[in-house]
């Protein structure tokens, strides 16, 4: 019989809740991590017996393990535009303030919001996210090296589309594809295999057709995802129906955006569909027979977006995961709020459907897996993450519940949606690595990151042009 | 000319965001507090170079000072049920968990339970609340005392009604109103002034119209508020338009609740109306005229009750304010996230309105207000708390922004509302004390609050036989 491998820490006396097939909860529980894996999950007696040599034994008196969260819609870049868009119509959002914004953009710029970004992800329980798409892939990538998380990296990519800014424009189809597969040599599996390069579709009206299918076909023979903002983009200029009644008028397909994809044979199960509101019951099966993913950013659509038919998509199987979409659509970038938005939105949901609230809709238990196991499945990386299971990376999360805001403890899976809060969060491990322990980010000095961020987000502000408004009278 | 009075403490080199009428922003602002009362509200100079003499000056770094936040609609009693009651059928909600709960409940159980939400409502910026209404007043006003906040406490009153737990059912009239009197006389301006007495009415199907209008007319005798559960209550027993359907039939009123108050000439200004989901234009058009103050709880609605049309109240001249509910029908007993769900929620509403949702609904300047000052009129407190000016009350909120969740701070005002979150909260004084201070709670020893309050809640929950499914598999 094989030796044990050597242990690095065992995490022990938890409350495991470890999201795998059986949905297993260890109420004395244990993690074991041997390197960037983890190497026993069971009962603490057991663990530290079969594991006498492990480097650390941490004793977490009860406190909760979670697998690490995942946030499958995040705009890196636009955390330093964090409050430049509240409370205005989409023309505004879009050409007064995002465009502007997005536009002047540096480098450095994209790097400091992805180290902003990233605080607030590491935070929130998150060890591994999707980018939405931005310009400066390199530099995210720079970012999420550094901060020790996991992440599927995309460029916004067009190769259409009217009315952007002067400085600003789509690129040629080929140059599109030709650029995201340099990105995919370059940083691909880099990070210790922390980083992954995904294809990026801004939206299907910056798309043609043949972008849409290139990508298609070169993401499934690289072997990887595309995501993709779907059916109610917050980048179109009209009003919110705008993108489905475009493709209606244009393509001459009944309903829209996923009708037209479906059509043309866009539809794979590397697709991450961001959103995805207003769909209908056809689209919602061509989802399902496809296998496309879904990433639901409560707090957006409530916002901006309208409602999406999530209680519909789960009966039919499709894979609904959880995202914060970027700091000037929510703003709170934490998958710990989107948790509790989610259950209540959908439970309110169900009045515009039927007249009722549900308050059975989307218990904690489900929204808890969208968070986890089907964060991983739609970034295509539950073979390794998404779970606590023997194998798979060390991707988790310690949760103390003791305080004032999760007890008493009656229920502990309904506590973690409805009453944890960031405070909560108290050490987050990635890979085998400790990258926030005790409340304290591991890589980097959190306020340096912080003070540097602001200048440059005040800097680009002004090089942008952008001035707000102001609420009350300022003296 | 009168000497300045001696001044305690002056907060400068603050933002401050007064809510007074002017909605004044001071960037360089100070507050002087002399006693329980503001004594200065200006530049920081000015109030510096006014009282060489102060006790203590706290420079703020350029933190933020929010008037005291105000939570309308609060179950202090109910903090040790969170958890008991989530993702259950209304039925299951009330027979199967609440009921159970506070028919088992006895005076110390509620004493910690007003301690441990006392916690979370500081934390949440909150100095003054209004009680939903529960069985044990003395031991509320015992805890808020201790507590240091000020509070609106409000005993659960019923003359009538069907389904109650045998240990626990309706007295008559003339009782409901006597121990009522008797509360008033016992604790109403104690505690310095910070606690007063409120009559309750816990929903109008355990009310005889006899009840609602003495209490209508002896709360306007004793200058004092009535506090009542409106349209879509909680604690009926069958869907949620039961309420309405029940007063439609029984009646003979063309729609519900509210007509129905209206026409028995019950509403009055003094009237704080919990929750007012489904209300019509007519009804609101009654409370407009009325005066009567509506406590809005976006959580609670969202999962249980429904929509409220706080838009149209609000252009229709009701004061709508902010309240949590209570932890088994939220979880988070927080005024912070109020305020962020109340602008997104009521911008989503506008898609079960008209179709598409409505970023420029409730902007946050307008969220701000309905926590603040709208709270302070909702509790007919607004000329001594609600805003930061000479001579009122000192309650007060000091808001660290430069932190992680805040950051960058483009629009202050809308930051307070969509970025905030309770790790901001970092003091908070109240009547002129400080009642939490760099993030810890004054008067108590918060681990052991918690502590026994975990105990009690445990027992209570055995002894009322309450049994929670599993959500997962526990082993």
């Amino acid at each position: 019989m094989a030796a044990p491998p050597a242990v690095d820490v065992i995490l022990h006396n938890a409350t495991v809740v470890t999201v795998d097939g059986a949905l297993r909860v260890l109420r004395d529980g244990a993690v074991a991590v041997a390197g960037d894996r983890i190497a026993a999950v069971g009962p603490s007696a057991d663990v530290l017996a079969a594991f006498p040599g492990a480097a650390q034994t941490l004793d977490l008196g009860g406190r909760i393990v979670l697998p690490g969260l995942v946030n499958t819609h995040v705009h890196t870049s636009q955390q330093l535009a964090r409050g430049i868009a509240d409370d205005v119509d989409l023309m505004t959002w879009l050409h007064g303030r995002i465009w502007p914004y997005e536009s002047h953009m540096t480098e450095e710029d994209s790097y400091a919001s992805t180290l902003l970004c990233g605080i607030e992800l590491i935070r929130s329980g998150v060890t591994c996210f999707a980018e939405a798409g931005g310009q400066f892939v390199s530099e995210m990538a720079r970012a999420v090296e550094l901060l020790g998380l996991r992440a599927c990296l995309t460029k916004s990519t067009m190769d259409c589309g009217e009315g952007l800014p002067p400085n600003w424009s789509s690129c040629s189809t080929d140059d599109c594809i030709q650029s995201q597969k340099e990105l995919y040599k370059k940083h691909h599996n880099t990070a210790d295999g922390r980083i992954r390069i995904w294809f990026g579709l801004r939206q299907i009206m910056n798309a043609t057709d043949r972008l849409l299918l290139e990508t298609r076909d070169v993401a499934l023979k690289l072997n990887t995802g595309i995501h993709m903002v779907l059916t109610q983009n917050l980048l179109h200029i009209a009003e919110i129906p705008y993108e489905n009644q475009l493709i209606v008028r244009t393509k001459g397909i009944d309903h829209g955006t996923v009708t037209y994809l479906e059509k043309i044979d866009f539809l794979r199960s590397n697709l991450l569909a961001a959103h995805s509101v207003w769909l209908n019951e056809p689209e919602i099966g061509h989802f399902s027979k496809a296998g496309v993913k879904v990433s639901h950013c409560p707090a957006s659509a409530m916002r901006m977006l309208g409602f999406a038919p999530i209680r519909e998509m789960l009966d039919s199987g499709v894979c609904v995961s959880l995202g914060t979409d970027g700091a000037p659509s929510n703003n709170r970038m934490s998958i710990v709020d989107e948790m509790y938005l989610a259950s209540l939105i959908n439970k309110g949901r169900e009045a515009y459907i039927s007249g009722t609230t549900n308050p059975t809709a989307l218990p904690a238990e489900t929204v808890l897996e969208m968070a986890t196991i089907n964060g991983a499945k739609a970034v295509l990386w539950d073979n390794e993450i998404g779970s606590l299971e023997v194998g798979k990376k060390a991707d988790l999360v310690v949760v103390n519940p003791f305080i004032w805001s999760m007890v008493p403890l009656h229920d502990s899976i309904a506590n973690i949606i409805y009453c944890m809060r960031t405070e909560n969060i108290e050490s987050v491990m990635c890979n085998g690595q400790w990258i926030m322990k005790d409340h304290k980010i591991m890589s980097l000095n959190e306020e340096e990151v912080i003070s540097s961020a602001v200048k440059r987000a005040n800097d680009l502000l002004e090089r942008a042009g952008i001035n707000l408004p102001k609420r009350m009278n300022y003296v």
